[in-house]
């Protein structure tokens, strides 16, 4: 039978409470699916900072190279907030991770839910329409990972694509609207950046490849109104590293439920980083009340793309999706709710 | 008794017909508050690249360079888009402005009106909670103005910024902001970016200057997220150049009338190019139900920063506020609304 090492990176605040959660869902649709599993926890971010003084150890890094997949939870909280960059739970330990292992494409999907409509900020007449967005993100690129310097009063960094680094994000894009909705809107900034107009260029010659798939381009700024205006215009939508990083925040704020939203990070040869689209959310952590969806549907993305084990991922988003409906939810989704991490946990286990 | 002389590039599309009101209304305060002005008319955009192959001919620059003010229309159209970034109308006219007359400082006011808050795509348990943000952005610097280039198979950009340019701007922004509600958040990726982290420590060192404004820091992902959720809890957002274009354009999707929102792009010396934050809206021109209000009351802003004549600034304030609260609006504002825009340019030239 096959067998997954999952390297379970729980972090701060509530990853851990969440993570439990994830657990034990996985460990049932392993048996049902009849898969092995281990799930190996290690320090990561502030936890780890207290820990060893560093957000990612070196043994937690190397537990990570022998595993088949990152199971992550969230990390940083107050504690540790006013260190150094490289320090800092979240940076030091994310961005290490995306270099190491190549997790150039991130996807972070967006939905607003029929039936959770009025959890989304926007007005009823455009939350009503609907929002169903595939975030696709370049993540190992671009302005975060350029040359960057500092003089006493002068700082610069450098935003650097190639044709081979737009090229691969894109194809990732194309596939993904092939078994969607058909659409690519392509983010840029081609009437300022020379990045843009390499990216715009590759993006339209990547679109060859995909003659079913319809393309547009759109520049950040208008993207970031037409996000608010109406979100049903889109469906996957291609981003560089920084673009990425802002809409798909943009994004999740829309869909009005971070607790629901999972993320992964994926490299070129099936290894990849799952983990919730929130943070750590310290103020509620320890209360038992923090939403374990997002985790439990990271733990799906995981199977799915890692893993190949579709039934299984299916399984946990169909119980996940039951639970919604039977309203057995946290109280960042219905506030008058009772339920609480666990409770909503064991109903999804329950539903498998 | 005083003079002005203002560059009037009314541009493309719905530009010539709102700029014919804010023309008629500046006409009537500078007889009403007896100061004089000449008014002299120069191509742009589109239009001057139809009359002479360039978005910004050399007459219109010596123009410019010749005037007080520049009261800007909008440029741009589906006529000219695919030339090359240089050429385009909005770019090719908009950053040499920028560039020549050192226009460091942008400002953009976004106001969900409790009387217009259907207007805001928010949901009302938001937009009723109001939102009156003033986005000060650094217009001269950063990636857009930053060394780039080009390979065969790559590209770069430059985000570039000194502690003089981070300085003048924070300046202008705890200066607004002491006129205000007294509060600067400043945008940057701190968690990323060198020059985020000079942006911040320079901000933290211009904030000594203004004790009575309080100062917090926001990541770009996190401000792009929380404007959504509760835009009522910013007052002043100072940004760079990028990050300024991005979350400003968001403000205006939030506010939901792009048709009331006026921009202000200033130098060090009382200069300053003036213009509608909506475009050039080609699919309306030449109907006769653009909104001129945008335009007249960057008008007002023409008045108050470049010539010093607060009282004519208030007073075309006023009387733009008198036509909203009867409900002389264009059909952006109701679409049940029958006025047009001469018809509410009548109205606030009537009101004055
Ligand atoms: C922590 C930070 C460096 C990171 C990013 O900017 O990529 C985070 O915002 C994210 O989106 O995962
Ligand atoms: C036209 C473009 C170069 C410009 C910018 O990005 O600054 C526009 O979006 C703006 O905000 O004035």
């Amino acid at each position: 039978t096959k067998h997954y090492n999952v390297a379970v990176l729980a972090g701060d605040g509530i990853g851990p409470e969440v993570m439990a959660e994830a657990i034990k869902v996985l460990e049932v649709v392993a048996d049902k699916f009849q898969f092995g599993l281990t799930l190996t926890p290690a320090l990561v971010g502030g936890a780890a900072l207290d820990a060893t003084g560093e957000p990612l150890p070196d043994e937690t890094l190397a537990l990570c190279k022998n595993s088949d997949a990152i199971l992550f939870g969230s990390v940083g909280g107050p504690k540790w907030t006013g260190l150094a960059p490289d320090k800092q739970p979240e940076r030091g330990s994310l961005l290490p991770l995306r270099k190491t292992f190549d997790l150039f494409c991130n996807l972070r999907p967006g939905q607003i839910y029929p039936a959770f409509a009025d959890l989304s900020p926007l007005h009823p007449r455009v939350s009503s329409l609907g929002m169903d967005v595939l975030c696709v993100r370049e993540l190992t690129g671009g302005i975060y990972f350029g040359e960057k310097g500092r003089s006493e009063d002068a700082a610069f960094d450098t935003q650097r694509y190639s044709v081979a680094e737009i090229s691969r994000i894109a194809r990732v894009a194309f596939a993904a609207a092939q078994k969607r909705s058909k659409k690519v809107t392509s983010i840029d900034k081609a009437n300022v950046l020379q990045t843009s107009i390499l990216w715009r260029e590759t993006v339209e010659q990547i679109a060859k490849e995909f003659p079913d798939v319809a393309l547009e381009h759109m520049y950040i700024d208008n993207a970031a109104m037409q996000l608010i205006r109406s979100p049903q215009q889109f469906d996957v939508l291609l981003c560089d590293n920084l673009f990425g990083d802002i809409l798909s925040d943009e994004i999740a704020a829309i869909a009005g439920s971070l607790g629901l939203l999972p993320s992964a990070s994926l490299n070129g040869s099936g290894f990849g980083l799952y983990e919730p689209a929130g943070g750590s959310a310290p103020d509620i952590a320890g209360k038992g009340i923090a939403n374990p969806i997002a985790q439990i549907l990271s733990a799906a993305l995981m199977l799915r793309y890692s893993f190949g084990e579709e039934a299984a991922a299916q399984a946990i988003e169909q119980a996940v999706q039951h639970c919604l409906e039977q309203h057995i939810v946290t109280r960042d989704i219905n506030p008058k709710s009772t339920y609480g991490t666990a409770a909503v946990g064991a109903a999804i286990v329950a539903t498998l």
